[in-house]
């Protein structure tokens, strides 16, 4: 649409004539330094740098550098299984840790995975499953010492609540099964491409504030789908959202609810939360929380066994199948209309979990300060979640509770993992019949008492008080999740924080500088209320990378500040603006829009006889201001180093009197 | 997930102790300023702000402030009708102007209407219809003075594929032209409804750089589109890509070129090319190709009618219903399948139907530096084109072509559009019926010979040598617009826009900064290379403000680059690094995910001895900064005005020896 004017510039004379250094004051420090232009990098070094910088920020290769051929192999070995860089100096000591957090960790997982799968729509046994499996795996080829595998609530939330809305998992057990495998082998599969591809970042586009709303709408879901357990009520509604869940509660309080269930229901509840203050208050107790689930089970069941209370209307787990896990490679889905259904699910149950095993990865990382990397453990995760899919597990990730239990039992390596393995081996093979007259409100309680600690309203308030923005977006998804379904707050949260990134890239922000009493320092006015103004000269820094989605704001904004100012400067009969200075620091980039609406500005500014001037381009910046000739036409002498020397050259005689 | 830590910070102390102004050396010009922390405002004023600045940037209703109630009510009827504005200053001398420059558009507005109508798989007097009564509205609710209005190329060309997917033009042509209605009549109400929620920054997504790899691409696909008309051929391919164009251009080389055609479509492309260029190289003479499309059809159309050249296969344009636009509102379709189908095609037509306008408008305004008003703009643009579904025209925007005539011959108001108009009407009314004979190949010669100038690979190379991202986005709606079809170029070109601004929030520059000679300036050395760094301190510009999509990177990348620095001091036997400036002054806004990395970074640094230190941070960050108590957990004494400052209490004496 030949958008670029081919009008040739009638370059105005300052009135202040050129640059020269008698304009310079001792007294104020004079630069002669110009604005630097490097030397053009050639294209194919900018591009394999721009690459470099997405996509291998990190330097994966830097240990390689100079190695042999075979300590590159033992290196490469070492860098796909870190098992075998720790494992040489593993010691007796760091394994004491380990098996005691091992231990620990076991008997936390086994009532919370039963309780899972149940989130799941799955039988009990393959929570179990996904905690004997999936850790084996990890602790080969995972980097972090801390965090403990295992099926989680906020994933088998989700991925119940996805599956179910194709199949029906009571009429049909074996298809959803079946489904859940397949889309368990594709969260494997998009974990460890983005791994691979390391696109790692990806995930970093769900924002912490909307993981917290997410993940405190997600645990209230939980806690409420726990009714049903909890209250003993048979009919209970499939849908997530609060007003469903609290229609089936009320509408089954008078022949609904087993008194009996609730009792124990209420009264083990207490015992957890308890233990939970128990082991919040004193940090040597926190093994008590840890045991107490499995305390609260054993417990239970032997109390149902003597009063066989289960003919008295308490469900109970009734039968969880004996042996490890059977293979299930033959029941994925790989042709048909499932196929895509399954990768769907898959992708979306895979970045969550993503997500949340690498936002723990990194926290335990960083009080242990010792580097994760995010795209190793990407393909970690995924090849564990494959190998699961095959093992009859459904998606596993790192769990937030029982890391921090971990954590605090003194895990070292991911030794741990391996010993919760083994635990849960043996549980599968010969424990699983006494968990027969467990009862349902045992778990309930159980899976309650885990997810309260999900509800972090103090982080929500401190969001609160930090951004407003983050805060909306905190809110929407966790009403999102609450009020419609665990996707839709999902995509709540999604759209959120993606608006605030393009609002922030449309409407950057622009402020009005002035210079700070006996300094060279030239600062927002708004900030510092002492800088006052230049008089002729209006300095102006623009806040933001100047690109197309901006660049018509930016050029309209400056042109208002300046009409604002002369209107304000007509009123008060002061002399009028020369000079427009446009402080460039913050403007880290330009694109074409961008240079193409300076070049307007300048055009404006000309026929309102204001002579525009630059401060400190950045590097890139000044390069594509040179290639597309801007510098050309306001005149290389136009931009200066800092915002003090541009000023001293246009109104020399005001700062000296200052 | 509890990602903030509530571990308390062991704040050291500096090994320099704390800051006190005996540090500053007179001759490097002390500052006595701290940072400011502007008084908080509270959060109504905080969000109405942000509003203002996001949807009333440019603060529409400046003018009715303080204004009595009845000049209140004429200012509204003035927003709306700009014609009642601008129409008290109006003279004879601009009518004058306008007249010429009205008749001008007209003679080359005719033949091009009927050639664009078949674009639009119309019959052509809906070309013509659309040269009407949108004008009409423009010139009474538009704020331009020199766009010409009706249909065009591009959006034409768009309209067509887009509706010939759902409806067969040939078939049903009655059905084709009431989805062509229905889609202009949502085209309307989109713009407007833009207009109204003052959402105009939306069409700002559409980069410069992909609008002219769009356009290019339209051109040349339209182009070939014109083969059937210029070389005679009767089966034609209905598909726009250039593959399937080529098939059917060399498919029918042998029997189905008619040599008559292609002689009377040469010479008159010849003479219309030539007629470009006179007008091209004096600016005199840029009536000649206004007027040599209009030549052309006047000569064609007498040559086939004496040599009856129809009979030996010419293809002419045989009928144009006479009389002026008859009413269309009852073929707009309501209800049924048509309304989703009509709506959608609508939203995509009228948002590129608007960005060419306003990119029209906007480069003419900023000619005559006059202000155009977006939001306003589209609201006239929308009416025009809900009055025009109801008065059988379809789809109309700003003619570039035209306008760019329009503007060369003296175009004062927009009364030129209503002189246009009326010749249009005139010509509806008495000699339709003369263009009986008119050779369709005179027709895709004018169509060729206008949209050869959409080819702007001036522009393209300009693009490439000033950002090579933007070169990509260009040249992927261009390849997509070719190859595929218009609606995959234009998906193209939004994706990559969009890929763009995430990229840069996700992976922002950093850079090291060292001090240059004799000054205290702090500089990036790449771009400064006689910048010299300060020994034992590290200082680190993050170039961007740190959101949820970058922390972490930005975090890492800090740790990167003081860890490469330790690497390079420990070779070369020199002092470690003690301070780490992080130069804020670019990083413009944070969130709780910034927060919460900076926390992260400190952590890190403490644990490697070196102390963060922050240099000027705006006044949304500080903000926020206290707001987490960030500031107590590093000390509010690490917190400088400059970088200067940072170092000088750093490391007085180093500075001090420099």
């Amino acid at each position: 649409m030949g958008l670029t004017s081919d009008e040739e510039p009638k370059t105005k004379d300052m009135e202040n004539g050129s640059l020269s250094s008698s304009h310079y004051h001792t007294e104020n420090l004079p630069n002669i330094h110009k604005v630097g232009v490097p030397r053009r990098s050639n294209l194919l070094k900018e591009f394999t740098g721009g690459v470099k910088e997405t996509f291998f920020s990190d330097d994966p290769l830097r240990p390689f550098k100079g190695q042999t051929k075979s300590r590159k192999f033992i290196l490469a070995i070492q860098a796909v299984f870190p098992i075998f860089e720790w494992g040489r100096d593993y010691n007796l000591t760091k394994f004491k840790g380990d098996v005691i957090a091992g231990l620990t960790i076991a008997s936390l997982c086994i009532p919370q995975d039963i309780g899972y799968a149940k989130l799941a729509n799955l039988a009990p046994q393959y929570g179990l499953y996904s905690s004997f499996v999936p850790p084996l795996i990890y602790a080969f080829m995972g980097s972090s010492r801390d965090i403990a595998i295992g099926p989680v609530d906020v994933v088998s939330l989700l991925l119940g609540s996805l599956l179910q809305n194709e199949i029906d998992p009571i009429k049909y057990p074996a298809e959803y099964r079946r489904l859940a495998f397949t889309a368990t082998f594709f969260a494997g599969i998009t974990q460890a491409t983005l791994g691979l591809l390391r696109l790692g970042f990806l995930i970093d586009f769900l924002s912490h504030a909307a993981i917290v709303g997410f993940m405190g709408g997600a645990a209230i879901t939980i806690a409420l789908q726990q009714l049903k357990g909890f209250l003993g009520i048979k009919n209970f509604t499939k849908k997530s959202d609060l007003v469903s869940v609290m229609q089936s509660v009320w509408g089954s309080v008078h022949h609904g609810w087993n008194w009996q269930t609730v009792v124990i229901a209420v009264a083990f509840l207490g015992f957890l939360l308890f233990a939970k203050y128990l082991g919040k208050k004193n940090k040597r107790f926190f093994w008590v929380p840890a045991i107490a689930p499995l305390i609260s089970v054993i417990l239970s069941t032997f109390f149902v066994y003597i009063t066989r209370a289960d003919k008295n209307g308490v469900q109970i787990v009734k039968h969880i199948e004996k042996g490890i896990n059977p293979p299930s490679v033959n029941q994925i889905y790989f042709t048909g209309d499932y196929v895509i259904k399954g990768f769907k699910i898959g992708v979306v149950a895979g970045l969550i979990a993503l997500t949340e095993a690498l936002a723990i990865g990194r926290t335990f990382a960083a009080m242990k300060d010792y580097q994760l990397d995010g795209n190793k453990e990407m393909v970690a995760l995924g090849t564990m979640n494959v190998v699961g899919s095959m093992t009859s597990c459904y998606v596993t990730t790192g769990s937030f509770s029982r890391s921090a239990v971990n954590y605090m039992a003194g895990c070292q390596t991911s030794v741990s993992n391996i010993v919760m393995s083994c635990v849960v081996l043996l549980t599968l093979e010969l424990i699983t019949p006494l968990f027969k007259y467990t009862p349902n409100a045992i778990l309930s309680s159980i899976i309650i008492s885990a997810v309260i600690s999900l509800i972090d309203y103090e982080t929500a308030y401190l969001i609160w008080k930090i951004d407003k923005f983050d805060f909306v977006a905190c809110m929407g998804a966790f009403i999102g999740v609450i009020f419609a379904s665990v996707e839709v707050g999902l995509l709540i949260a999604v759209s959120i924080s993606f608006a605030k990134i393009l609002l922030q890239v449309t409407r950057p922000r622009t402020a009005i500088l002035g210079r700070l009493p006996r300094t060279t320092v030239y600062r927002n006015i708004e900030q510092y209320p002492d800088a006052s103004k230049v008089p002729g000269i209006l300095i102006v820094r623009v806040d933001s990378a100047i690109y197309f989605s901006n660049s018509n704001y930016v050029k309209e904004r400056i042109l208002r500040w300046l009409t604002d100012e002369e209107e304000h400067l007509k009123a008060n009969g002061l002399p009028r603006v020369d000079f427009l200075i446009v402080e460039m620091s913050p403007v880290t980039d330009i694109d074409t829009s961008g240079i193409h609406a300076l070049e307007e500005l300048y055009r404006s500014l000309q026929k309102r006889d204001v002579q525009l001037v630059l401060a400190n381009p950045g590097q890139v910046v000044i390069d594509k201001l040179h290639a597309s000739k801007f510098t050309d036409l306001i005149g290389e002498d136009k931009i200066f180093l800092t915002v003090s020397d541009a000023v001293l050259t246009c109104a020399p005689k005001v700062v000296d009197e200052a």
